[in-house]
């Protein structure tokens, strides 16, 4: 594959038009539920829902079958009974639709019988020419052509990045989760039981996608290996892949098997395949999507060494153990560094690493002058600076100075976004990767300032130092990808 | 000790009044600042700022010393620079004070020649009969006699967890942290350099508090090892502590000794010491709240087999997966209870461990018939639930039927409470544990109604196992202690 164009996902999420079948005049219903997403995201295409007798759905015309459709379809999308899907999809072929995703389970996941027919789905697509994905799954989703096929509101901005999973939950009930730190998805897919399209296929269409900064998959077990490890391999070297992978333990891999019939396999197996082919392995879903927001915000290290900046001590040695504990090093700052340091500390500060002012004595020092004299540092190959500045407590050291209370807030608001932009600076300035963290989420305006400006804030100085770990892993893993050549 | 009276801790937690050291008439500096936190929060007793010049310190009348303070002081608060320490303490102890907070850093953290000065201090305070917090503290906090004396609002309610950290963000941090899961403090100590009181009078005081159900430590270094381990395991009888603690690797021993001056020892050290005395040990500071919220909550389990029960596939792989991993089991249910599962499950369900509803068809059922019958099994300790039900999506739905959107929007909050209190319902009436999660904040309403009735409800399945494990863990300690006896 050359293009992202040569893949059979490019059309599937690039439809200019789509036949709907399952939605009916009744709202309450499901595939009526899974339309009105699409319609509500704001797809401008042709949607022509099918349906044997209702003549209106969703406020659109309805089609008795797809015959009856006045254009071209680019996608079709089957929320039907299992027992129907065989002979829908013969009739979708004979229309001339190659593109389907299918959201029916019942198939391969439920044994042999259900396999027998996932079979027959097969057979008629191949005969057809036609590519589906699922059966099985909840859809895609693709913000950037307002597509959004699954039974979720999309109501995000879009984001950076390309998610392949095997749990449709995985995809769709991370959408608000994503908001939450100001991330999205560029692209997502469901890819339920992979009767036909399978992560492989997505790892290699989304290494093409240019809004893709950052590939995360949800894995139970892995079905075409030789051909996973081969394009997994080869797309590690443009962007990096994180995977969350259960079917490593018992309970994991039987828990995988009765949901898409995927065959998982032990840990170790897992971390050797992840390894040969540069793949970043997250221990949670949580820890996926953490380690995508800095490595898809972030420049690569150089080498392990780590500076801890922070005006609080126990985040401070938090930050400094769980360093420690990813294999990461704590930077030894140079004697021209020190002496920066020196004239910019409180008596009761820190200078060795982690850095610690014990109060933040000026503000603007933390964000520019101290964290700058860190990442000039030879010695220092990234930043991990605890930020927080509760905007209502700003406000009342402003009001206190006889400021009124709107205008005390108005400056308030103002001094966060300063901070937040010199912050942001940081990284791009010095090219070395910077990660945020404390304990407040995005409901604080400092923490989105920083995150809407693409700083990695998470939600504990150790989730932000195991995200940055990730991101030190991923350029070991580059250097050695490149080295090692095709 | 008998009892909570018994302890030097309780006349500071329980103070009829307070003089204030480091207020003055500028609102903006950090003392103004603190105190007008304690005047926030409604304390009730007398105040008595103290300072040499000002007449009026935020709002109330103060004195130029504590000699001319009107009424008896219960607890003095220290937020003085260094120097002037010894000589307050001193005039204290002329005064008759005998309880003290010592915020003013630059003692024993700062090497040799600031540890001979807080030699000094407990010098003077053993000559008056005073004992004192810190220094190098932040101080205090008692939401049930309205007591706080950092420099961080209390504003959530008070709660069942009681901490004593070694580092005072660790309290001031979590106020706002702990709301977010509609959790509060007890009461907590930010312990600062252990001069003279440490974490061990904590553990022993917080061991007989009433409003205490679950003791959270931040832990360094440990420094009077032998008693700890006596107070620990006693307290340990009683109630369960969970200790986040740093030290264990290089970097985080060397930031905790210049932290607090606290002398760190390796993992396997501490995790021997951590055994002895039943205390559970928590990997990260959103763990050790994790565990509390379980252990603060829960009844103990009689044995380590865990029920899954999901309408969510990857979520459920990934609680099983995580089950597996902490060392817990899925149970295996009693043909009676597979009986009673196949009257209750859609025909794509799955039945065994982790059971998957692939989805809900029936809200009700899904928080009473379905874990009532699990949690019946004589082979189920306890159970995990998925909870997910987004009360838009359900107003959404009922519009659906007709209804105008401020009525849905109504029913919805209703029928998310019903939903809410029937799984809040579970965990006493079978006397088993019952934890929930998904990856909702307390914003949605579900989770906040969840939360609000004590049922834990953490942001993702791997937390709410990781927690769960913790209170069984626990729940083996107990035995095991009570076992060995004293």
């Amino acid at each position: 594959m050359k293009d992202m164009n040569d893949s059979p996902l490019y059309k599937m999420m690039h439809p200019k038009s789509i036949a709907f079948w399952g939605a009916s005049k009744d709202p309450t219903g499901m595939g009526s539920f899974q339309l009105a997403q699409l319609l509500a995201l704001g797809f401008e295409g042709a949607v022509y829902p099918i349906h044997p007798k209702d003549k209106k759905v969703n406020g659109l015309p309805a089609y008795a079958n797809i015959r009856d459709v006045p254009g071209p379809v680019d996608l079709a999308v089957f929320v039907l009974p299992t027992r129907v899907v065989p002979e829908i999809l013969e009739e979708c072929g004979q229309a001339g639709i190659t593109r389907i995703i299918i959201t029916s389970a019942g198939f391969g996941e439920m044994g042999s019988e259900g396999k027998d027919v996932q079979d027959r789905l097969v057979e008629i697509a191949r005969r057809y020419g036609i590519s589906f994905l699922g059966p099985n799954c909840i859809g895609v989703v693709n913000p950037y052509t307002k597509l959004n096929t699954t039974f979720f509101p999309y109501e995000v901005s879009p984001g950076f990045i390309g998610m392949a999973s095997q749990s449709g939950s995985f995809v769709t009930q991370m959408f608000s989760y994503l908001g939450n730190f100001g991330l999205g998805f560029s692209q997502a897919f469901s890819v339920g039981n992979e009767a036909m399209l399978d992560l492989t296929d997505c790892i290699e269409y989304l290494g093409f996608c240019p809004n893709t900064k950052v590939i995360a998959l949800y894995v139970e077990g892995i079905r075409r290996g030789r051909e996973f490890v081969r394009v997994a391999r080869e797309v590690s070297k443009k962007k990096p892949i994180v995977a969350y992978y259960v079917g490593g333990s018992e309970a994991g891999s039987r828990a995988g098997k009765s949901h898409t019939g995927a065959l998982a396999g032990p840990d170790p197996l897992y971390d050797g395949i992840f390894k040969q082919c540069g793949i970043i392995r997250a221990s949670s879903a949580a820890e996926l999507f953490d380690m995508c927001f800095v490595l898809g915000t972030q420049p690569l290290p150089r080498g392990d060494r780590v500076a801890v900046l922070t005006h609080s001590g126990g985040p401070g040695a938090a930050a400094a153990d769980t360093v420690d504990r990813t294999g990461l090093k704590l930077a030894n700052f140079s004697s021209n560094t020190f002496e920066q340091l020196a004239a910019l500390l409180p008596h009761t500060g820190r200078m060795s690493n982690p850095v610690d002012l014990t109060f933040n004595r000026s503000p603007r020092d933390y964000v520019e002058a101290i964290p700058s004299a860190l990442l000039q540092d030879k010695g220092v190959d990234s930043l991990f600076i605890y930020l927080l500045m509760p905007a209502h407590r700003v406000a009342q050291v402003i009001e206190a100075t006889g400021v009124s209370k709107e205008k005390a807030k108005m400056m308030a608001a103002e001094f966060v976004n300063i901070q937040a932009e010199l912050a942001a600076s940081l990284a791009p300035k010095f090219g070395k990767p910077v990660v945020g963290g404390s304990f407040a989420t995005r409901e604080d305006p400092y923490t989105r300032e920083l995150q809407d400006r693409g700083v990695p804030m998470l939600p504990s100085p150790e989730r932000a130092i195991r995200a940055l770990a990730a991101l030190h892993r991923y350029a070991r893993t580059r250097r050695d990808l490149s080295r090692s050549g095709g």
